[in-house]
């Protein structure tokens, strides 16, 4: 199994101090040593930063515990692998170009004996389930909106849908964005907290370390942050129901009106 | 103008001594200051660094220059932008999936009033010429061969057509690779060098330093690095022919009955 971390704001923000208490279970206070990924979108533009060595021995990783780049919507993984060898190539975060925009998805879970039939315009390139459920999910979204990325009203329950087929063969948590919207699945772990004025100070678990958020935010920001368990100790986190397919945007989940 | 660096080598090489002189360019020796990128296939992965700051202030070209990641395929960019503003979206290499393979393009020079009609697979997320043509190419050659990669007898045909057809919009040196085949595209300016046994010194033009290749290679390694300017001063480069589609394996130009 794999770790989930993502980040969705209304103001760009970096996320430093989470990847520090992240990417700290990339093979110190956990096992995932698999491989690591996080991809930062700012704009359109997305950068994508990978490695298959684990991620507290990483210099890729090094950098971005202490470069902070600025986003708004962030997804990073830390890998156990179950299915596919250690590679750059079965490393999450996985992108493609879907309707003009980069698309970006990270999976914890495990989708057994899933072999989907060979997709016509997405491709697997490594040999993840995890990859393979992504293709699917784009091959999926476009063929019901040939034409462009539709309204969200409309995408959600076709998401939905592909989301319920997949998550009937396995274990289907994943974390799913575009840079406008962000998705965050709950098949059997994943939690939030969103993060807003009157900011406190908030402890890692993973690392003795300790941030004022009110010495370094404004009024107006708000960032949820979503990970597979709690970064924390001392903050109340959400846990997702399962089932759940929830949508950010802003620093907050859109409410079941809002989003279908 | 913007400029290009592409490396093919026979066993995985770092590219930190041509970088650190490539990427002087990027502000310093010279005014290519608008974003960078840098991409490195590792087997069927790829990573890809891209950021819009200049390449002599970039921390993340700084870990580039520092971190010998081992490649047989490298393709480096820095901008100078000429259409499409400075922006994270709008830095080369693009990347792109096709047959299962991640696809990666850098350009250098100008497409005038270059406006393709939609695509029908790849669409641009930026709104550069070059992204457009990296698109068209993409989209002829899956056109062209919808049910894989073709051999490169088939494909480099296909290939040089649609080079000949987007070089007379304008300039239009390129460089391509999917991790197996590189394409190295003279429309006005590239060079390249084969470094192989008896290897020697070489000095950089533009930072003073040497590198001793002897006592970094073995006698089987060989290394092409192709570049829009020579990057040593001490070294004989080989000016490639405008109109010249050259595709390198190996550390080394294929000839012309090998190609196609």
């Amino acid at each position: 199994m794999c770790q989930l971390l993502g980040m969705n704001c209304n103001v760009p923000t970096d996320i430093c101090f989470s990847f520090e208490g992240f990417s700290a279970r990339g093979g110190k206070t956990d096992h995932h040593s698999d491989g690591w990924g996080i991809a930062f979108f700012e704009g359109k533009g997305c950068r994508l930063f990978l490695d298959e060595k684990p991620a507290i021995a990483s210099p890729v990783a090094e950098l971005v515990r202490r470069y902070p780049i600025h986003s708004t919507h962030v997804i990073a993984h830390i890998r156990k692998a179950t299915q596919g060898e250690v590679a750059l190539h079965n490393c999450h975060p996985f992108r493609r170009e879907l309707w003009g925009r980069y698309w970006v998805f990270a999976h914890n879970g495990n989708l057994p004996d899933f072999d989907p039939e060979n997709q016509r315009f997405f491709q697997p390139v490594g040999n993840t389930d995890s990859e393979k459920a992504f293709c699917v999910i784009l091959e999926t979204l476009r063929r019901n909106f040939p034409d462009g990325k539709p309204t969200l009203e409309k995408l959600y329950p076709v998401l939905r849908k592909i989301t319920e087929n997949l998550n009937s063969i396995g274990d289907f948590n994943y974390l799913l964005s575009d840079g406008e919207h962000f998705f965050a699945h709950c098949s059997t772990k994943l939690s939030y907290i969103v993060r807003q004025a009157p900011f406190a100070a908030a402890h890692l678990i993973d690392q003795d370390m300790t941030v004022d958020f009110q010495e370094v935010t404004t009024e107006r920001d708000r960032v949820a942050v979503i990970a597979t368990t709690p970064l924390t100790d001392n903050e109340v986190w959400t846990q997702i129901p399962p089932g759940d397919l929830l949508v950010f945007q802003n620093g907050f989940p859109l409410s079941i009106d809002e989003r279908s």
